[in-house]
């Protein structure tokens, strides 16, 4: 193990933190060497890198071209999720929205502003959905309005992994068109998006990729969305449009983040050099099992239970009555690492990420840092 | 001057062109090094930055933080102006619509799919709105259900610039809401905001600024915009919710593009020091009277007529009858400068960027390798 005051002043002399987030995380060097060349959306050279981004994001998803197309949009993960919701649910669809966090949540209001019609299930943050519950659900739409089903992989909001196996089989069992928000799953946790039958799967660029932000993007069911023409509320949020657009040769239908995309290509092919996604998921598990191993001796214990834990983000809960966040906060950043504050109302928490250029040796030192503040507060 | 063939090599070594299109730009090597840094989106550090490019962007428009504010969105510029339409546009108010090229058709789409009413007033694509004709609208519309005036500044279809002072007069006369897409103009033309009673004026990361591409931001009234809560059809392009979001301590309302928006604040910093928006815009007037000048010379002529000319982009017509676009476009980047096709169906054009990270020497150079490739061909 590396001295302790050693990195810690290595990532101070660089002027620089680690990011303990679920993103935007910590990338490579070489990613972000990436961003230092202007590249123009026209021409061939820039648009290639769309098609090669677009053809990679499909073997990460372990699909084949002849069935499904990976779409890439403008803006922030959210907008990757509403591109979806306006474009493949008509007026004549009804959605079941699956939830247990705060991205759950806002899928519900993205129906509600772009009045799509939908039926909540909701269970408690430190629950996983109720299959069987589901199932009922299903059953009692007797006339069948239901025709989407929309939940959340890894809600970040607690770092709660929910079954999409389970939920999947419900879906396909009842021919239900299957949308999956897996923001920050995709990349850093194999998902068999034929096997399971989802239809639309989406994330973003600054996840598990560990690209940085600026874009969405959607892994589709060719012949699904193919029906989706003129659905859209929103032009931008156009998926149908913004696909047929980038599937002539790889120009984006509006001004593309060139930089973010350009870092982003990089991001793909460092993925595959460690070894895909079975490789980051035991880095990610791995990075996780020892956080919360190392906090649980220090006395901070996390929210969610071992068995729905993802191996993504944790939920701390405070570890004594007068634990001051914005002080804990301050002295871990002076020492090198950004963590996330809680978001949960009921509970004073605090979450810390596993995810991008974070490895087993970070972990200590930053649980170091961690026992360091705790023992002289206690 | 700086010798012909010194300059190509300098360029080619680089690996690196420079952009001569109407943004995404060359930026400057100090810009892009801001990217180099991972960075918190929950950080007080991070935050600090979008509220000091929200104040530098008020004093860009010269505007008081009083009366107006400043307000990012993801995306690129269209889901700013989509935003705009779609928050401050009420089902119960009507716009009408300026057009003379294919960004103030655009507008019309987004109004299509947002159900918004409309009415449209367009004219050929060389020629300038007649404000007479405007006034005549508003004049008949006697029960007043045009609302809101939705024009493009400058129009990059051809580069013409639309009288903005002569159509805000006639907006205020009549009292109407006025929304200006000032993408490629805000930050190289003056615009005196206040005075001429722009509402809302929407532009780009990428464009006069010398940023890199990433998200808009729109300058908007504060009161006009305080009264514009859950109109919105799309949650993700909710202006208001952005605002009130930013307005408490600058964190976004979803993730933001962190590289990019530290780019931004960089060139937000050099575009003061270069002298603000006048110095730009004698230097990018300057570009484009050469530009025009000694292309003329060699018998390329802008299709846009001189008094109607923006100093942003200029559209040629083809020289001759078989020349080879392609064939000039790659010759021309093997020489180290991308230009842009042209947009017209009717007349063969191209176009030629003279914004970003371009100066006289760089056009004279510019001119003399398509000079030389002309020469070659003809």
């Amino acid at each position: 193990m590396i001295e302790f005051e050693t990195i810690i002043k290595q990532n101070k002399n660089l002027g620089d933190y680690k990011l303990l987030t679920p993103g935007p995380l910590t990338t490579t060097n070489t990613v972000k060497n990436e961003m230092l060349f202007d590249r123009c959306t026209w021409d061939d050279d820039y648009k290639k890198i769309t098609q090669k981004i677009r053809k990679q994001l499909l073997q990460v998803a372990t699909v084949s071209e002849e069935n499904y197309t990976a779409v890439l949009i403008q803006g922030s993960g959210s907008f990757g999720v509403e591109a979806v919701l306006s474009t493949v649910i008509s007026n004549k669809d009804k959605c079941l929205i699956i939830s247990n966090g705060a991205y759950g949540e806002r899928i519900v209001e993205m129906a509600k502003r772009g009045k799509i019609n939908y039926e909540l299930y909701s269970c408690e943050y430190d629950t996983i959905p109720n299959f069987n519950e589901i199932r009922r659900i299903l059953k009692d739409d007797e006339y069948e309005f239901i025709t989407h089903i929309v939940m959340v992989h890894c809600e970040t909001t607690t770092g709660i992994l929910n079954p999409i196996e389970e939920i999947a089989k419900v879906a396909k069992e009842y021919g239900k068109t299957l949308i999956v928000d897996a923001m920050s799953s995709f990349g850093g946790i194999e998902i068999d998006v034929k096997g399971l039958g989802i239809d639309y799967l989406v994330s973003s660029a600054n996840k598990c990729i560990q690209g940085v932000p600026g874009f969405s993007f959607v892994i589709a069911d060719k012949t699904k969305l193919s029906r989706c023409k003129e659905n859209s509320r929103s032009l931008c949020l156009d998926l149908y449009e913004q696909w047929i657009t980038m599937e002539k040769d790889g120009k984006w239908r509006y001004t593309s983040p060139t930089h973010v995309v350009a870092a982003f290509s990089k991001a793909l092919d460092e993925l595959f050099e460690e070894g895909g996604v079975r490789s980051r998921y035991i880095r990610y598990s791995e990075n996780n099992r020892l956080l919360r191993e190392k906090l649980k001796d220090i006395g901070i214990f996390s929210y969610i239970k071992e068995e729905f834990q993802s191996p993504i983000i944790t939920t701390f809960v405070f570890p004594y009555d007068n634990f001051n966040f914005n002080e804990f906060y301050n002295y871990v950043k002076d020492r090198g690492f950004v963590l996330y504050p809680g978001k949960l109302t009921d509970v004073d928490t605090f979450r810390i990420g596993n995810i991008g250029e974070i490895y087993e040796e970070d972990i200590h030192i930053l649980c170091d840092v961690i026992k360091s503040y705790v023992m002289g507060r206690k």
